[in-house]
Formats: structure tokens, C-alpha cells, sequence
């Protein structure tokens, strides 16, 4: 995987997992009636560890919105006025990788921008986040800011940032640099491919490969917390029915064969 | 520019200058005599805007130590445990991209670490180090935390960093991506090939199109300087020698002609 | 107060007033009148100065919320896994101090935990909260997260917290160790017993010691500031009637005695 | 510029800008319709950077609320019981700055208080921004916090701040200094007569000076991006219509002229 | 464990291990040629993960200063003028937990002091610094500051804290409340009789429970350090000789046997 | 103290005390053998709180520096390129506040620059503070950066400051705007004409109406201190002589009677 470029020899440590490619719809379709918090428990169970995307919040007020989709990725990079050479500012935005990744937006694909927290960027504006929904965007997740929020909120595209302000996207310490690249995004690597969902906890990457198992053991999961919620509400005890294990488990079972028996 | 890999198109914000590839000894050398607060005031002036590496602090304790030479670079990641497969954590760092960049060390290369100021990764260690040394490496710069400090200053190797822990590199949060690509440290974007200047005021960025110009300028500052310090031990007023313009300029010029006159 | 234990003599600092215990209905009653900013302000005249418990914010989005009630705390520690030393984290978890104090909740009752305002912990989530409310919970203060956060505000029972984040309780950096212990939470000592005001400026640590003076004192500034109100609207100058002192606590005085007369 | 007081010479930098007086109406209105977004990107253009004032963000929670006025300023400084020597808080609260600021208040104002982002510091309540509402006041951007959040969100009156608080304004930290004074808020300059824009995205200082060519150039703005949306709607591509140039603005060009020939 | 008091049940997580009570000398003997960096690596891969205390650093510029001893802990709170009922700062401190843990210190141990690492306490200064000396005490960690930081420097007693300042302990906002009662410090558990390593890394806390463990095994890792030193300066390449595996662990063990066989 | 400009009545709060003008060389020398330590706790008992200059630290390596002197203030301010119309860099940073604060300098003067901690301005450099030093200047307090920290440092100007940088002085956010002014430093407020004292444990503001008797209270303190040193030494408990009250201070005042009849 390395190679030689300008003099230095480049590469990735090699025992990296291949990047995942598009995922079908069917497991994103999976995933959709999971929540961050339940799959980043999942997760974790299973050995991945730092998936929250921490700092972005949601911009829009209304409450239990969620989101689940692809990640595209938008790569922002410190201004350095000698390696962008862009003659005037529009121009030069308009031929940057801010301009391509939104090209690139598919139906239901989440757009997730790595920009440092950085706090004198508005990342995206009005016109872009109007034209992610224009190409059927689900959502967008930011580690930084954006700009023209009371707009942005009116267009209805969930937006997740850390923050608003009046800067536009180059207009003092960051530049669109790549994009569809890997991204550290508020402590986690998110490729292309693989899955964001979004809600009220935030933001969690889910690994494409492990995206079914969780879907399913989500599944079993909220059924047997639906069970529990009921016999919460019944006047049972928290430690009898939450976690459903030991004699709360075996009712669930006994339960549940009943209801399948029907 | 633009690739197409795994079903997404990826690529670059296509104005972006060619990166500057190894610069030759005479430019390091030209700029061995140039200070980082010079450095970075003239560039601020050419229109280069954002050089410093804010954050990383100078971990030895003896005062008027300057490094500069050519960037090699390495970029941490957020961990992903199914991104990042390796059995076993001594074997899998061996194979990582932190040993890579290395054996990449030429003599005179000052190591670019980034590792988003992290606090719970030790990016770096004796060991390393030393292998660093061996390699003729002049100096670190991490905008991170390295481990076993103690050590480290007494390898006399010249290290700039946000902090020390005991933490090793892929303990938890991190884990050594990629080397020699483009990093984002402390707010300003180094590429392999550009010239490093650290020393008493932390780190900067000089673009290696720039580095003759800086170094033949600041040589003419210095001069200047040094006859404005004269005039002011001498009782001169500060606004008449520093900047030195009008009169003071005058004299100067004067000055320096009856000395070329010897 | 100071005992043995292996080994080590413990104790509290002597002269520490005792803690106050159960507070009456009357006393919570008497001061469910009382804004966050007022009780803070007077406790402050009469000498208890770190009042304020900075940092959780209202989770709910309805404004004018304000909860009173008596605090039973809960405290998280970092995690350690030599000390929690339970098999599995659903069965630890719920043996441990965070099912315990949702067990002690009285209706009325504020639970207030300490967990730092550590950013990777979600201290409570959907479920426990609920059982909160069934138990008859008034509010709970976190200096810390919770996770579930669109679930729990559909519940409506108020939370203050210092945000959001899909990880569980004992997911990464803490614990519940234990409960009904004095806790710090944002800057102020909160003991099981003393009493808590919660509103839209945050929440508020009232000793059960001063709490009928405060609900006395309230009563009347209150009434002061409807009737400088009533003047400022009538177009009297800011200083004439607020503060109420001098002349416009004279016709104020005046005013009340008429208004008696009737 | 420079006079002696006390034994020390003090002054100005002598090459500032006169102050700008209070503004007409027409420059008022002729910037109501510009957003903070486009004013901060327009005088960016114009070689003013620092117009953002990071940090305050609105209080209310309805969406689309812009305010447009003439700052009027308070100064908060560390409270030192030496200087201010008031007796009794509500007595010397009453004499301060913060009453006569309040005197000075003419319909259409935008208060803007500096106060370093203090966290111990409520600097305005319910009394004083209802006062501040019946005098005319058009908004207020705090940066630090304020108490009786609830009250002043039912007054209506579009607050910015950092947070709130239940401490009032001289309990710890700060008192307020001086009134229509330069200040620091945020990271920006304001000064009294200066322009302030506040909307979803925060707050911007426009100088007066600039603020007739923001007004006109801002119009033209609107008008293209009206035209562009219009064209992102029926199809086109981002690039070729956001921003307007080249082949677009030509279209646009033209759609002009047809429309005004009609 | 639970109890009831004051009308609230109380306890503790009951899954918790014993404390250790003191160590014996043996175990902190063995330990002590081990440096905070490896015993931290250790303890991870044995499963605890949580031992670094983040955030108190040198106070001492002599490099390579290290300290292993039994912790002794203390507690400071939120001041709460109600609870710490002191007549006169000077008599309440006297009587404080301040006092009675520095007359609890035994030769060797190690003052870990839990002050949330507030800015606006010394917690110790110059007199208790001397006292802890003149008890034979090894060094001090605070997650806090301290004040007299030119005299404690000039005492020889190495401290680990976060900052200085010239305020004394009870001047504001905390007061010392308990000792020898588990403590949160930095992110870390500490409970009396805990191991402690503090060095250039920071401080470290190793459960008595693991020492002897960490101990052995520091030995010999330290012994293949040191033969991967000496291949490395002989030309070696790190990836065949750090970590010492495969081929250069083959040598070492060969190298060993001819050692042990001389 | 009101007065009317630009259309702005502007004025200072009416009931703060008069600015202190030059201090007496007999009161500093008074207060040269106070620390920064004991000088904030006496000032604590007599009712000034905040006193404390919180973030600058020694640049200095050497300890037990201390300085103690007369402020003289500089003030930055945001960048404002509208407000600061300077023709090019050098020139317009001659003419500003910054060269005038220099010049008023008399022998033993503190210079305290307010310039918000902000990270990316290097308030002075090595040719500022070479001339400084040769006006006599005894230390310099800064709440933000330097640059040249080498050549400052070899220069012998003890200076304390929250970093170092190699921006220059009006290289981005902040340019010189007044000086002998009232500024707000690190929280707390210093006019011109306060004494500072400024050592290990960092910079205290010290009102010159309390100098006197500070500085005589801290010679009795002292004078207890190391009575209460010796007898530690001796093998006293810590309660009996530290603080020195009691059957301590019995024993103090005997003993000074008995060395006072000598």
C-alpha cells in the first residue's frame, strides 16, 4: 500500500479493514428503526468502542427527528493562501471539494464534514444545504459550524453542528480541501459508506458489517424493553424488569411463547 | 483529479498548488539563521496567513533551541476496532504507519505528528525517539501528547508538544493512520516537503516557494535590527529606531555605506 | 467523627453542620413560590455565596418550568475495573447505586447525581427515568449527560443536564458508586435533604435552614416588585422604583397601608 | 490625543477612526433587510475581518427573529470592593452604569454589554429588560450571561447572551463600570453608534461608515440568489448557478433586462 | 451496606471490591523501579483501564524525579457557608480535614488531594507543605492548585498540580470537607492505600492488587527494552527489534541463555 | 461625570473611587518583602476579593523571582480595520498606544497588558522589552502572548504571560488601543498606579490605600511564620503552632517579649 510521491514514501498502516463501498438500501432500511444510543451500546458490546461523533447538536427544534444514511464525506483543512491558489473567493469555492460533494449526494446519503470544531467557519449556508435537499439528502452532521441557520432551519434539512456564525465557508481559517476521504469527526473515523445515524442523543457512526446484527439484536432488544415498560408501569420493580434478565427474562419467554402460541 | 473509489467519486479541491516534494539542503540552510516569530510576520506580509502550529510547547528546558528542517508527516486517527484489525496491540503498531514514517526519517527531517491534541494518547516514546535520533531526525512537533517525558529530554532530541502522559499510542482513543499525507496541526495545514521552523515560540509552517525569499529578507531585518538595538542602548527614542523608517532609516542606509566603504 | 479503617484514620472536617434530613411538605411548599435567581440572590445577603449549580441546562423546551423539591443524590466515580468488579454490565448495573436511588425516590423528590460533567457518560436514559416518574419524581439536575434524550423529554419530566450522549451509564469513564452521599455538583455541595430549585436560570441548592426565611423574604420582595412594575409602566423612572428604597418605598409603603385600609 | 491624569500620561492610539454619533434612520432601514451572514461576509470583502461577536447566542426560541440597530454599550469590570464603594448592593447597584445605560436607551437601540463572558455574572434581569422594552429598545447582546430567563423570554424582547444564571449582576465577579464606551465583545470591537445586525447566526457589528454600501451591494446579492434558487429548483446545477457567474450571470443578465423592459 | 439516615437510605454499589488497606512495604518496593508510563500500559492490558490522574503536572524542573508510595487522600468541597461552620477561617482550618490528614502521613505515602481542579484554591502552601516533609511523606498530587509555589519548590517535596495561585485553601470556593475517603481525581479512582507512581508522565494509580503482577513483569519488559536499546544503536531496525517479537525475540531469548549460562 | 459625545451620554459609575496617580518609592519598597500570597489573603480580610491577575504565569525559569511595582496599562482591543486606519503595519504600530506606553516607563514601573488571553497576538517581542528594560521597567504582566520568548528571556525581564507565540502585535485579532487606562486583567481590574506584585505563584493587584497596612501586617505574619517554622522543626504538632493562635501564640508573644529584652 505504500508508495513513493515527490521524494517520500506514502501510505496507510497496512492491517486496515478495506473500506466498505456503498451499502445496499436493505441494510440501511435495517437500521432505520434503531437509535444512536441503543446502537452505540450494541457497538460497544461488540467491541467498537468510540463511535459517538461528539459535539455536533441538533440546529433544528423539533424533537425525535432521526436519520439514518450512508456517510459522504467533506474534508475541510487549515487556509494556507499559498497551496490554494483560487483567484477570488466564489470562483474558487465554487470549483473546491465543497462544490463536488454535493455533486455527489445520492438519495438518503448523509453528508458528515470534519472541520476541527473549528469556531470561524460556516462550513455550509442556505444555497448548499438547499441543494443537498434539491438531490434528496438525508441529513448532515458537522464538527464545526454553519451559517444562515434561521434559513437552514426553515428548509427542514435535519442539521446536526456544533455551532452558527456569520463567517462564510473560506472565509479565514479553513478551506473545502477533500472529499469522500476518511474523516476524524468530533472523536470518531467515519469513511464513506458507512452508516450515521442522528438523533436527539447525536451522532454514531455504524460499521456497514456490523449494521444487520445490530438491526437485529436491536429489534429483540426494544421488544423486550416494550415488555418491561409494561410491567414497569404494572407496579413491578426496576431491578425485577430492567435489565430483562433472571426471573423477569423467564416471564418475557413464557410471554412470548404465549403470544407466538396464538 | 477526481477518482472513483468503491461507488463514491473522491478527490481534491482541484486549485490546489502541487505539493513541494523534498527541498533542497541550501533552502534549509538559507533559513537555519531565521526565527519563527520572523518567519511567520513575513509570510503574514507575503499573504500567507495561518503558519503557526498553536498548541505544542517545548518539552526540553533549555531556552534558544531552533530546529528547522523539511516535514515529514504523520496522521493519527480516531480508533475504530473493525477498521483497525491487528492481533494484538504490539504487533499491530509495529506494522502501523507509526513505525512507516520512521523508517521514512532522513537525516535533518523534522516529524510532523497529528493527533487533534488528543489527551489520552502518548503519540510517541523513548523508544521511538531514539529510533528517531538514530535516524538523524532533528526535531518533533505533535499537537498531542508524547509518553515517558523523562526520558525523552534526556535523548536531547528536540520535541514540541501539548502535553505528556503515560498513555501509549494506541491505547484507546488513537491509533497511527497514514504518513506522509497532508495533516491539520494546531490550526495550519503542513504537507511533506515544507519547512518546519521551531524554537522558543512553538512551530511554523514555511511553504518551501517561499523559504529564499524569507530567508534573504530576514537577513535584512536582522541587520536592521541589529542597528536599531545599537541606537537604543545608545538612548535612542524608541519610535525613531524601531521599525526603522524615516530618519532612522536614513541613518541606517548612511550607516551601512560608509561600512561597505571599508 | 474520625474512625479507623484498614489502616487509615478517616473522618469528616469537625465542625460541619449536621446534615438536615428530611425536609417537611410546609417547607417545600412554602418556598415552591420562589425563583431560582430570587432564592440565590437572598441566600446570598445572608452569607451562602455558592448556591448556583452551573452547567446543567433545561432539556425540556418549555419555558417557565420550575421544579422545588427535596435532593437525593447520587454519585458516579470513574470507572475502575479492579473495584467494579460485577459480571457482565446489565447485572452490575443493576445492582448497583443508580437502581438503589431510583428505589429511595419519594414523590416530590429531586434527584440530583454527580458525574463530573463527563462528556462519554450517559447518566440516565429512557427507562430509568421513567421509573422515576412512576415513583412520583419532581425533576432531576445531572452534572453530567444523559442519553435517550428525545424519549425522556417526551416523558416530560423536567431535566437539567450539561447534555447529551448515546453512551450508557457505565459505558466507558464512570460508574454509579453511591447514594445519598453529600455530592459536588457544578460548583455547589448538595446533601440528601437539602432542598433544590430548578428553573429556566438552572438550579439552585437551598439549605432547609433558611428555607422559610427565604420563602418570607421572597413573599414580600415579590410583592415590592409588582408594585414597581406597575409604576415603571406608568412611565416612573427606573431608579425612582427599582430598587424599591427611598421615595418609591414610601409611596409603597403608603400604598399598602390603603390598600389594608380597604 | 494624550493628556496627564493622576501623574501618568494616557491616550489613544492617535491613528484611530473618529467615533462614528448616532446614526440616521435611513441607514437604520436600508440595512433591515440584510442579513448578519451577508454583512459579515460583505465587509469581509471590504477588508473589515472582525465583525463577528462570538459567544452570545439568542435566547428566545423562535426562529427568523433579526434585529437591526445602533449599539448603545455597557462595561462590566472585575468587581474590586476598593473602587466600587457603594453601600449596599441595591443602593450602589441603582447609581451605577447599569441604570444610566438604561436612561439612555432610544427607540430602535441595540444594548450591547461587554462583561468577558463571565459565568458568575447575571447582568441583566426581568426588571431591567422590561424597563429596557418600555423605552423603546429593539434588542440586547450580552456577552455573559443573564437571570430571569423565564420572564425575559415572555417579554419578548430578542436577547443574545452565553447562558444564564440566578446570580444578579454585582454578586461576585463583575460590576457594571461605564456606558457608551468602546468595547470588547466577543472579539470584536463595538463602539456606541456603531451598527449591530443579530439573527440566528449571532450578532455582527457593521461600522456606520460601511453601512450604505452593505445595504446596496447586499440587495444585489439577494436579487441574484433569488434567481439562483429559482434555477436550483427547476434543475440546475450548483456550480453553474451558486455563485452567479460566468454563464449564469449572464442568464441572469438577461432575465434582467426582460424583466425591467417590460 | 445500605443504612438509613436521616430518613435516607444510603450506600454504596455493593459489587465494589474491599479497599486495600496499607500496602506493605514489599509492594512498594517492587514498584518502585517502575515508571508511570509502563505500569499505566500494563494495567491496561490487564483490563483497568482508568488508572492515569489527568491534568496535575510538575510543580518540581529537576527532570526524572519519581515517587511510589500509598495514597492518603483528601477531599475538598464546594464551600457552603451554612454547612462549614467555622468561627474565623484561620481556627476553621486548623480544625479541618486539612489538619487531620497531614497528621495521618507516614513516611513514604503519597498526599493525593480531590479538588475538581479548581482555579481559585491553594490547596496547600508553603507551612503544610513543611509539615508533610517533616512527616516523611513522598510527594503530593493534586487536582488542583496550590500557592507558595517558590518556597514549596525550594522544600524538595515533589508536587504534581494544575496550576498555582496565591489564594489560600478556604479563601472562596472550596473547603477541605473529608480524608481518607475515595476521591475522583483527574479522571481517575483513588482510595487509601492505592498505589501511586507519579513522574515526568503525570501520576498513575496502581491497585495494591496488581502490583506485585506489574512489578514482575515491568522487570522484564525492561530487560528487553534494554537489549532492543543495544540493537538498535548497533544498527538494528526498530520493526525487527521494538516491540521484541518473532526473529528479535528469538535472539534475546538466545542471548539470555548464553548470559545465564556464563 | 456624565457628558455628552457623539450624540451618547457617556459616563462612569458615580460612586467608584478615585484613581490612585503616582504611588510613593516608600510604599513599594514597603511592600517588597510581601509575597503575592501572603499580599491576597490580607487584602481577603480586609474585603477586596479579586485580586488575583488569574492565567498569566513566570516566563522565567528561575525561581522565587518576585516584583513589586507601580502599573502602568496598556489595552488591546479587537482588530477593527476601519476603526485602526494606519498606513502599513510598522508605521501604524509606531504611532499606537503600544510605543506610547513605553515611553511614559519610569524605573521600577510594572507594565500590565490587557489583552483578553487572546492565542493568536504576541503582545510584545524582544525589541519592546530590550527597551523596556532600558527605561528602567521592572516586570511585565501579561493576560495574553508574547513573542521572542528566547531573546526575552535572555534579555533578564522577569515577564509573565498565558503563552508565547510568533504572531506580532497586530498581526490578526488584536491592536494597541489605549493606555493608562482602568483594564481588566485575568479577572481582575488594575488602574494605573495600583502596585503589583508579581512571583512564583503569579501577579496580584494590591490597592495602594491598603499598601501600608499590608505590608505591616505581613511583616508580623511573617515574624509568627517562622517562629511557627522553628518550632515545627522542633517537632511540633501542626494545630499547636500553624495558624499561630491559642497556646501557640502564648508562647510566640513570651518568646518575643524575652528577645525584645535583650
Amino acid at each position: 500500500m505504500n508508495t513513493e510521491q515527490d521524494g517520500y514514501p506514502t501510505g496507510h498502516t497496512p492491517l486496515l479493514s478495506a473500506p466498505p463501498g456503498r451499502p445496499t438500501r436493505a441494510v440501511v432500511e435495517a437500521l432505520s428503526g434503531v437509535s444512536a444510543a441503543t446502537a452505540c451500546a450494541k457497538l460497544h458490546h461488540q467491541g467498537v468502542t468510540r463511535t459517538f461523533i461528539d459535539g455536533p447538536a441538533p440546529l433544528h427544534r423539533d424533537a425525535e427527528i432521526r436519520v439514518t444514511g450512508a456517510a459522504v464525506t467533506l474534508q475541510f483543512m487549515p487556509q494556507r493562501e499559498d497551496v490554494f491558489s483560487g483567484q477570488g473567493q466564489e470562483d474558487a469555492e465554487r470549483r473546491s471539494a465543497l462544490w463536488a460533494v454535493l455533486e455527489s449526494i445520492r438519495p438518503g446519503d448523509v453528508l458528515v464534514v470534519s472541520a476541527q470544531a473549528a469556531q470561524r467557519t460556516g462550513c455550509l449556508g442556505d444555497m448548499l444545504v438547499r441543494y443537498f435537499k434539491l438531490r434528496g439528502g438525508a441529513g448532515i452532521v458537522v464538527d464545526g459550524r454553519i451559517r444562515d441557520a434561521g434559513k437552514v432551519r426553515a428548509l427542514g434539512v435535519p442539521v446536526w453542528c456544533t455551532g452558527v456564525t456569520p463567517h462564510y465557508a473560506s472565509q479565514t481559517e479553513l478551506f473545502p480541501y477533500a472529499y469522500n476521504v476518511p474523516v476524524a469527526v468530533g472523536g470518531a473515523l467515519v469513511r464513506p459508506g458507512d452508516l450515521v445515524i442522528a438523533d436527539d442523543d447525536g451522532a454514531v457512526v455504524v460499521p456497514p458489517s456490523h449494521a444487520q446484527a445490530i438491526a437485529d439484536d436491536a429489534l429483540a432488544h426494544q421488544d423486550k424493553e416494550e415488555f418491561a415498560r409494561r410491567r414497569l408501569d404494572a407496579g413491578g420493580r426496576l431491578s425485577d424488569y430492567y435489565p430483562l434478565t433472571g426471573r423477569g427474562l423467564d416471564e418475557y419467554v413464557a410471554h412470548q411463547g404465549s403470544s407466538n402460541g396464538r
